[in-house]
């Protein structure tokens, strides 16, 4: 499996295949596996016994395992070199609304765009079409080889899209079998359309919902108005005052384990030529809202933020109510990086809150989550090797890159399992994952099996 | 007319036959004439017709009035002395959410309660219970005596809940009709439960909306947040800039023709006896929320405020969505005092947002009314004839105060008609007005009526 000229053949056999392989996803596809809603719950499990027939096929040891919520698929193949454990997921989100949606979303098809073809349906980027690039690789070195190049397990959840509540329980209860040399998530996306990517920076994500209350119940404004404190006035100083002119968040000690990025990270990220005007433009807006003085990228991948997601309060329907009300709402969140602690975040985050309110609003939080962030340490073999493999496949070099968003699975790799994560993905900005109308590029799937079979080739060398 | 033993046998009429004027209202309160809503349009003319005949029952000229909405209900009687044109309206507010009403809205009823009997049902305090109080005053001078002790004009409307749209256009048509000495206008409370009340300062009310857009669409707070201008972000620093720190409205010139009161009218006001503490209690509040330095009653009555109605943007349902939203919208009011111009004051909060906002964020603004302030010439000799027959009626003297709500109707009958009014009402502050429930006390109904009838006497004299 060492010889380099083993790769070839099994490039090949994925050009030559690659019609089977489509069908294998849409039919995929075609299960409504939405593990949010209690009603797809048979679904899910069909989606489950879906791929461990699939992996039976190839020849790996697979099976459903059952959890408290969805199931888990599992798969053992054996190898020489290296183990990897591969992750993804097979349940997907819900497709509401669903006026917007140009076919039936679980009806997938080819179809033809200005920018390509794309796979058209729900789950073809998120996650089914991206995992399925690594389990048609591995099926490609089976067929030409008789054999896997590498020690492959597979881990398959059915709960990312709703919290992945069964996921640590289940790493806990079956540490030794899942933990492998490095895992493998092919949860994220391309650098751009010719650029593959190296995930090794994730933010970290802390969720709050803080509901104000001033009067114990809504009052007419006229009657009340003056003297009577407003919930919606006292939630906008709140808010407001979270950044200063410089749009520094201004929480005490809210910066406490951000690094700075390294020169060599800083010149990388400014070879990557990121076009801020054209990624801003694309949205309709101009200018950098973040931190004075910092770079788009470093904002979306090297610094945290407060965002305000949500808010809510009063008359919200048409025309005009003179109401005074009640309660206003709002739901915060910070992206993290480095060091930063959510939870001591969280306990900042109240105290402030709690300080700025005039005296007659209470408040009450609720809690949407914290994790911290993730940085891969580069130093496993796999990472430079899997860098240069990607680097064949496509038209420019892959770059190691941040992610702005949390993919909580990597973090809970290295804490539960004392294991590092590559993360690998060919998903594209604009595949509309969690929307209508969700696709993945014909190419990122072609391009993507091929580079999966590309990087085990790399690792077993 | 003019002697004063004239009233003693009305007020022992009313005694006599308020069980026949609670059943005329109650037949009134059981047509549902919810102006609001087209289905209730035969409802509403029903009302009308009810009105006519019950006006052309004690001896006034009356007939139904056609408008491009609902129908107004005109009468006239005859009578010597000062000409009085009464207003009042027939409509009612929508009876939603009807699961939290105890007893059907429009099957009226008189219940006993820890308080005293309340006449419960949906327009009985608003303003169907009202204007009947004035209404059988003038049946009770007719049955006594065989004629009205002044000139009597009635101007029944049918939209007062809905916006008036045909009240103007109809004075216009109908000026000479309606321009009496006086307007007695009946949709006011008392101050007290003892304390009755003619209104002469009401507050004007400006009402916007705006809209302000951030980014072309959704975004994910992962992909974008940080560089990304965030709606809730900017709104949130729109409204908490329009406050400073002792509660007063930061607008360029917000405060001319904000007039300070009188020395006598603090006094008056101070004499009220006005439980601030109470005042707030009653809501779950404890301190005043207005500027620094003003009187509860100040602030209600003499300053102007401006109030958030309402606030909304990104995700409001359940558990979490990390959106970057597109828009953020509010619903702003400011409650106008003496000469404040609302134009002007609408010119310069708009300049305030659009100065405030950055660059990024675009802003639409809808215009939801703008009424100035009111405030009534008490010099004609009406006013205080009213308020020592009132202080006749009542336990408490009646006083002459202001109102922080805001009744277009007398600002329209200045400036159309060139004619003042006088606001006399005997609504309770807990009289669930446009809420589930309303009521109103059966004593307010009966002691109406009485000082309805004691208010025409000394008018005649």
């Amino acid at each position: 499996m060492s010889d380099p000229s083993a790769l070839d053949p099994v490039l090949v056999r994925i050009d030559e295949t690659l019609p089977d392989a489509l069908e294998r996803l849409n039919a995929l596809l075609r299960i409504p596996s939405i593990s949010t809603d209690p009603a797809y719950k048979a679904e899910c499990d069909r989606a489950a016994d879906w791929l461990a027939a699939d992996l039976s096929s190839l020849g790996l040891a697979a099976d459903k395992r059952a959890t408290a919520g969805h199931p888990m698929v599992m798969a053992h193949g054996a190898g020489p070199g290296p183990h990897v454990l591969f992750y993804g997921h097979y349940d997907v989100q819900p497709v509401d609304p669903l006026e917007l949606w140009d076919r039936d979303p679980f009806d997938p098809a080819v179809e033809d765009t200005p920018a390509g073809k794309v796979i058209r349906g729900r789950g073809a980027a998120d996650d089914k079409g991206q995992l399925m690039t690594f389990i048609e690789a591995c099926r490609a070195w089976v067929a030409v080889h008789g054999a896997l190049p590498v020690k492959v397990s597979v881990m398959l959840e059915g709960e990312e899209e709703s919290g992945s509540p069964s996921l640590v329980p289940f790493m806990r209860e079956n540490a030794d079998e899942l933990t492998a040399d490095l895992a493998l998530i092919c949860d994220t996306g391309m650098f751009d359309r010719e650029t593959p990517a190296i995930t090794t920076m994730l933010r970290g994500l802390l969720g709050e919902e803080l509901v104000v209350t001033g009067p114990s119940k809504d009052l007419h404004s006229g009657m009340f108005g003056g003297p009577a404190m407003n919930p919606i006035r006292a939630l906008s100083r709140v808010l407001a005052g979270l950044h200063d002119a410089e749009g520094r968040v201004t929480l005490p000690g809210f910066y406490e384990g951000v690094p700075e990025i390294s020169d060599e990270v800083r010149a990388q990220w400014e070879a990557l030529g990121f076009d801020a005007r054209a990624f801003l433009g694309s949205v309709g807006l101009s200018q950098l809202a973040g931190e004075a003085g910092r770079s788009a990228l470093e904002m979306l991948w090297s610094r945290p933020t407060c965002e305000f997601n949500g808010i809510g309060g009063g008359y919200q329907g048409d025309g005009f109510k003179t109401v005074l009300p009640a309660q206003a709402r709002a739901k915060v969140s910070f992206r993290l990086v480095g060091d930063q602690d959510p939870l001591a975040i969280r306990e900042t985050f109240r105290q402030y809150v709690r300080d700025t309110l005039p005296p007659d609003c209470s408040v009450e939080f609720s809690d949407h989550g914290a994790s911290p962030a993730s940085r891969m340490s580069i130093d496993h073999p796999a990472f430079e090797q899997a860098r240069q493999a990607l680097s064949d496949e496509w038209p420019r070099p892959a770059a190691f890159v941040g992610s702005g968003g949390s993919i909580p699975i990597a973090g809970h790799f290295k804490r539960e399992l004392g294991m590092d994560a590559m993360l690998i993905g060919f998903g594209r900005d604009d595949d509309q994952i969690h929307s209508p109308n969700e696709k993945y590029d014909l190419d990122a799937f072609h391009k993507g099996m091929r580079s999966w079979a590309r990087v085990l080739a790399a690792m077993a060398q």
